[in-house]
């Protein structure tokens, strides 16, 4: 049997009990976790111009754009839903792929549950679905896929979309093939776009992409049935190098969602380490900015492959930028979403830390969720800290409580406390929705 | 200066005077070519399950899909224009790179051009525009890229569509380099497809999704600066090796038009030449079907690369068969519409040729525009024909009547003999059209 028809078959024959507890109560946390990043972003100005731009294009109005009194139809719901989620770097990691999984699968759910009645155990089941597949494209073709420029959120985050629309939409074998096929030929997404609202844009357009794939499966529009393994399919043009045996080994007993991680600060998570190692340094001393006199940090390559620039002027840019990152850690002892605006990146004494203060260097023998950080004082103290494994990371997990808050953070400006702490009690509580527009307009705001 | 920057300021500063006269008259072939196809196209099964199912997403109702009654929103316009236009595999081609070309930048502009009022001379420009910038990163980027396993036609007509809808739209030139880095960062399309509605789907989707680059970008959605060239820009992600100067060069003097081809059979073309020698050899020989004994190719490798199939039951398949080709060329003496159908690729007769008397051999020698074919008659007679260029080559190019006389057979179906001479004669003095609506209405059924 092909990789693609293997993947649509265990698509097609998985069923919410085949679900183990634990990979449930984390595709909750997950849920909760996009929800909160996806109100928290929905004011952002890539939303705002996206929802101006293309809501005059949107067929009928049936699906809530999330955190937002806006409705447009199911695709650009899909859309939006994405681009907000994800444009304050906020949401899920899985390290092993560097995908974020839960934007590109969940944006296509929520949207399509607004249209038709659908139990929360089936949208968690299609989520389980849409990012295990994710996962296991994902692990398959890293590090090739990703170091060869894709943004794999976009490029891979399609095919989550298409599969997760199909299970709802209870596609049939050679159907759900053909998503998979559509989800493949639409797949794109560059990391040329890092530090552009083009970032955002890419869990947007995959969800919506792979959903729109779904639905021309569906009615029978074809795609080539080898997809993801052709000679001239998903993998082989998109990765040098590849092991598809990835795709298909240990259906129904490993699940990608036991490896996934939430960021505790929205910015690129390969700096985490970094703003980690000087929060707690910032918390051992004490000390005014004009104290830091010299940062040494050391991390692995990929952090300067992917955050090197300093000389930056814009909120976005800053969530790329490892010298950024050190800086509000040192000058702020935290890296909320306040510490990623334009103003904390134009902050004078900020600006002075990242920009003259602070040097970085690779070494290949730190693990890219390690860092060491290393701050000369005015007093000439020398303060060392050695993070071996950054907050978030699977070795330190964020709890459901922590994950509650970072929640409360994101959704209470839009929602207010007592709303926001309702929809995390419906998102803990999914399983037992008979229908989903209960929580999806507990993320709207009032008029 | 960056080449996305360069091309940008190209397009930017490009004024319809600045395209000289032979250019213009090769955009109006190409522009009558392209409405011929997308017309003769716009009743296949592609088109009509895709209008069915996204029909009902489709936010106000203001473009014409050329060919048929049915209106929808200028994006999803766009994409059933480029379905429809490439679904036959008829459309035109630049034999530098193998894009389609005019597909997804015209399917784009007549979509644009319901809904504002466009002149004939501006949408002329604007094609040429689309054109050029589609020609130029192809050449760029071939072989490479075509070899990696895109479809080119779909991953770079993207940049075709956004380029000649941010023309019409006046881009400023910041503006213009993010609709070419949005159209990079959704360029798509995979080889892979080839034989399914996959293929036809890839200009459509590259014409909707470099329309909305181009909206998003007007509204200041921002991209990277350097789509085409940046470490994890389009050229680098896609193609092992590329030439950018070849994007830059001869701005204003250099034309992709003056390169490009029309198809007078719609199939793959790289199978041209072999049906070209078939039917010379039909032509000069009175032969039965079962006369055929044995038939053998001899073929540039890259034929057997794309289109090595004999054991197929579907018309779509059977246009990239060099075996289907010889056979129709040889039993049929002609390759029209009617020989890519379900019932030719099953007709008896052309099963057999093409399936146990035909070997084809791949030759370095032999040019991608070249085959020989010789066939072994029941009499024990040996014909030979050795085609140097096929007919629709550079070399020997389809006149201006010939191109009439395609689009007769393609949209008088749809259309009638009168209107479509009308149609013939809108495309001819498009420039002097105040509005092309009168062109699009013109392609429309009368109900």
């Amino acid at each position: 049997m092909s990789v693609t028809k293997e993947l649509a078959a265990y698509i097609v024959g998985s069923r919410p009990d085949h679900i183990p507890p634990d990979v449930r109560h984390e595709a909750r946390r997950a849920l909760l976790n996009y929800v909160g990043c996806a109100v928290g972003g929905s004011r952002e100005q890539a939303v705002e111009i996206a929802l101006r731009v293309l809501g005059p294009y949107s067929g009928e109005r049936s699906a809530r754009v999330l955190g937002r009194e806006e409705l447009l139809d199911p695709l650009y719901a899909s859309l939006l839903n994405g681009i907000s989620s994800h444009v304050l770097d906020y949401d899920d990691t899985t390290p092993s792929n560097y995908i974020h999984p839960t934007s590109p699968a969940a944006s296509a759910l929520v949207a399509y549950a607004c249209t038709a009645p659908v139990t929360g155990a089936d949208l968690l089941h299609a989520l389980v679905l849409g990012f295990e597949v994710q996962s296991r494209i994902g692990d398959a073709t890293y590090p090739a896929h990703y170091e060869a420029g894709w943004h794999s959120t976009g490029s891979i985050g399609v095919f989550g979309a298409a599969v997760a629309i199909g299970k709802l939409l209870a596609l049939p074998l050679q159907n759900m093939i053909w998503a998979i096929g559509l989800a493949a030929t639409q797949s794109a997404g560059l990391r040329e776009m890092f530090g552009s609202m083009g970032k955002a844009f890419h869990p947007g357009r995959s969800a919506q992409s792979g959903y729109m794939g779904a639905l021309l499966a569906q009615a029978g529009f074809t795609s080539g049935e080898y997809g993801i393994e052709g000679p001239r399919g998903f993998a082989p043009v998109t990765a040098k190098a590849f092991d598809l045996t990835r795709v298909t080994a240990g259906f129904g007993s490993d699940f990608g969602l036991r490896r996934n991680t939430y960021k505790p600060f929205p910015c690129g998570i390969v700096i985490h380490p970094t703003i980690d190692a000087c929060i707690q340094i910032r918390r051992e001393r004490q000390f005014s900015p004009a104290d830091v006199q010299a940062v040494r940090l050391r991390v692995a390559p990929l952090v300067l492959d992917l955050c090197n620039k300093r000389t930056i002027d814009k909120g976005l840019e800053g969530k790329f930028s490892v010298y950024h990152g050190a800086a509000v850690g040192l000058l702020r002892g935290r890296a909320g979403i306040a510490e990623f605006t334009d103003a904390a990146v134009n902050d004078p004494d900020i600006k002075r830390v990242r920009e003259t203060s602070t040097v970085a260097v690779a070494d290949q023998n730190i693990a890219e969720d390690e860092a060491v950080a290393e701050v000369t004082l005015a007093s000439g103290e020398r303060v060392v800290k050695h993070v071996e494994h950054a907050i978030g990371n699977l070795a330190r997990p964020m709890t459901d409580g922590e994950l509650e808050e970072k929640f409360r953070d994101q959704a209470s400006p839009a929602l207010g406390a007592h709303r926001s702490n309702e929809l995390i009690a419906l998102c803990w509580r999914i399983d037992e929705l008979a229908d989903c527009r209960v929580l999806i307009e507990a993320a709207t705001p009032s008029p």
